[in-house]
């Protein structure tokens, strides 16, 4: 056994089940082993976990990885990000703290225009070189999947060069990423201030932009901003959901972020894998998620940046038997935030979850949202994927309790992304 | 020179002034070197800063230090901790969460005395051990200059071991540790219930604790909690205060933090180094702080975990030319915090800091705050200690930005404690 490895000395290893959503009561049992813990792994697969005088004898000469007397648990799924950014907007914090919304500086010309403007600008090189520092980033915070979208190119040839980025980041990076198209994310300068202009572009997207990426195999999903007033209404919604649909592509959904907009009921009409945000969700949308198994992604990084006085009422939605999830939502504008123990603080603090739920909602159930294979990310279970997260805590439900504080390091094993 | 070290390849060198505290708009102005910049030491001090066409000829040979591309400044100081504790208190958070307030959770015996039944029940290895890991999470986020308090043994035996522990901690993770008697931190459990029970356990520490803290060379100053409710009235602080300046003790003070308590201006009338906390601080009090040299320390970690609805007015402050710092609070029930840029993004956010005075606030104001020698720490200048912090960000400014993140490793250069 040539590549064969043994995480040892843990404390306790956090199983987060066995490959299922983990839904209602079940997301505060995480399945916890503490009695001498330790977990093998061969050729990047998980091949035990257990007691440690159970540890088969073909592990004996295994290389061992010390764990220090941490808490082990499995590699986070971050599975709402915008990695695919070159330039910081520390600028615009310091204005919307002076007083200055979300909304008033993208209509300045600021927000995602910012950004669309910095990518454009950028070369191929320095795209993919600043996309990898930031899933470096996330990854240094104990995410080993991150879901990645575009939406800073917002024209044909853009979105392309920023799925490709994230594609070849993830390489640099050893991450494993999911891609998105997100065309959808706003609309570009040359189309504002045009009669028509929105439906204009959102054609684009639907006849150029998101055929070109299936053609190239770029992406997996599709995702749209949905707000009448920020981006796009329902109607046009429902034109791109059907349009993604027919294309083969899985769908997500920006969704009853800044008001009672409607998204989360239509992305669920639409089967989308997830819809996202959900501060102004309303039961109508919330029974139809629940009845059509679109997942509730909560990102209460931008509500915490963006200093909303409503969060996403995350109790709630796992009390309604939703799988619930939790993700960074990382960009430089309404969330650069890329520690997800942060995102669990807030989440345990103004949405409802206790400690333990928070975990399950970066693990299991992010890895659900996302539709990965069952069992392989997102849980520690026979067969998994070798990719953990060591945490320098005593219980797992620390990990939300030291607040916007970075106490993990990842550790996979050769072979883990193949 | 076999002990020099050349720190290059960094975009921007933050030196965040020449030793003095930044006050008023100078605290905006960090003194940024940004055209090929690099720092050269020799023998734990800084010999050289400039630009790197600069550097003396004989530092050829010194060692080089690849600064990534990143923004150096200097390591931080973290002025006010309580990194003696040797367990985590994750299950306040939840009913913090669920609604007890910090005083219901400690007059039910849980909060301060949970953590001191710990501590007296640890031994010294285990407090050693515990303490240091403490330091060790505060140093992966940038700190190389701790403020650490007692404050969990509230008798003689177990406040002394605290502060051996402290000091024994920061020999073990490479910390500059400046250590406080914190003994009037509450009332123990065994003077509770009891007629003049917080006026005994006072004289119990101004008779006998102190006095021997001083004796041992433990600590060079003096703390207690101001607050008439939860633990000290302002009649009672005075005593403390008299008995400690004649001590030869200097002294700071937990003040105003939960009501208007009239502490910072007792703190200001006995010259204390620093009053802390702050969120009532009332003009009088400000005042009398600025006449009297008693810096502002903010503790806005505190401020969110105890989901407070009043936060320190640090832009006040700032503009009424205190010496105003920030800290973490480091501790396990009120500021289970140890990122100091999650602290400086909360005092954007909401003490009305910006974010270069928020730097500002965690190096060279701290350092004033715990009246270090100037030029020492908390600045990057010829002959300061050669402790300092790399950031993978792009401008300063960033640091605040990247919400509840840790982009920070520190470096140190051999000898720079000694």
């Amino acid at each position: 056994m040539t590549n064969a490895q043994v995480i040892e000395n843990v404390s306790r290893v956090v199983t987060c089940g066995t490959g299922a959503p983990l839904l209602g009561p079940a997301m505060r049992e995480l399945g916890v082993l503490a009695d001498e813990p330790c977990v093998a792994v061969r050729d990047g697969r998980v091949a035990f976990v257990g007691a440690r005088k159970d540890l088969p004898k073909d592990f004996s000469k295994a290389r061992r990885i010390d764990g220090e007397g941490g808490v082990l648990t499995p590699g986070l799924v971050d599975c709402h990000t915008h990695p695919a950014f070159v330039k910081a907007r520390a600028e615009e914090f310091e204005m919307r703290v002076a007083g200055a919304s979300y909304e008033q500086i993208a209509a300045a010309g600021g927000g995602i225009l910012t950004s669309m403007r910095a990518v454009r600008q950028a070369d191929d090189r320095a795209l993919v070189f600043q996309t990898a520092r930031n899933l470096r980033r996330l990854r240094s915070h104990g995410v080993v999947v991150a879901e990645g979208k575009s939406g800073y190119g917002l024209n044909l040839k853009d979105e392309l060069r920023q799925l490709r980025a994230i594609r070849d980041a993830g390489e640099q990076a050893d991450m494993h990423t999911v891609r998105t198209c997100l065309a959808a994310h706003s609309i570009p300068a040359e189309y504002r201030g045009v009669a028509g202009g929105k439906d204009a572009y959102l054609q684009l997207v639907i006849d150029e932009i998101l055929p070109q990426v299936v053609a190239e195999g770029l992406a997996e999903r599709a995702d749209i901003f949905a707000d009448r007033e920020a981006a796009f209404d329902l109607a046009q919604l429902q034109r791109f959901c059907e349009a993604a649909r027919n294309l083969g592509l899985r769908i997500t959904v920006h969704a009853d972020q800044l008001r009672e907009d409607g998204g989360g009921e239509i992305a669920a009409k639409y089967h989308a894998d997830s819809a996202d945000h959900l501060e102004y969700l309303d039961p109508a949308g919330t029974d139809m998620m629940r009845a059509h198994g679109t997942s509730a992604v909560l990102l209460p990084g931008s509500t915490y940046v963006l200093k909303m006085d409503r969060w996403a009422d995350g109790r709630f939605l796992v009390d309604q038997g939703l799988n619930v999830a939790l993700a960074t939502d990382f960009n430089p504008g309404s969330s650069p935030v890329c520690n997800p123990a942060f995102v669990m603080n807030l989440a345990v603090m103004y949405c409802g979850l206790t400690a333990a739920e928070a975990l399950a909602a970066f693990t299991a159930n992010a890895a659900h949202a996302l539709r990965l294979p069952p069992g392989e990310y997102g849980v520690i279970a026979m067969g998994s994927r070798a990719a953990f997260a060591l945490w320098d805590v005593d219980d797992e439900r620390e990990i939300a309790y030291y607040a916007g504080s970075n106490l993990c390091e990842v550790i996979t094993c050769p072979g883990w992304r193949s």
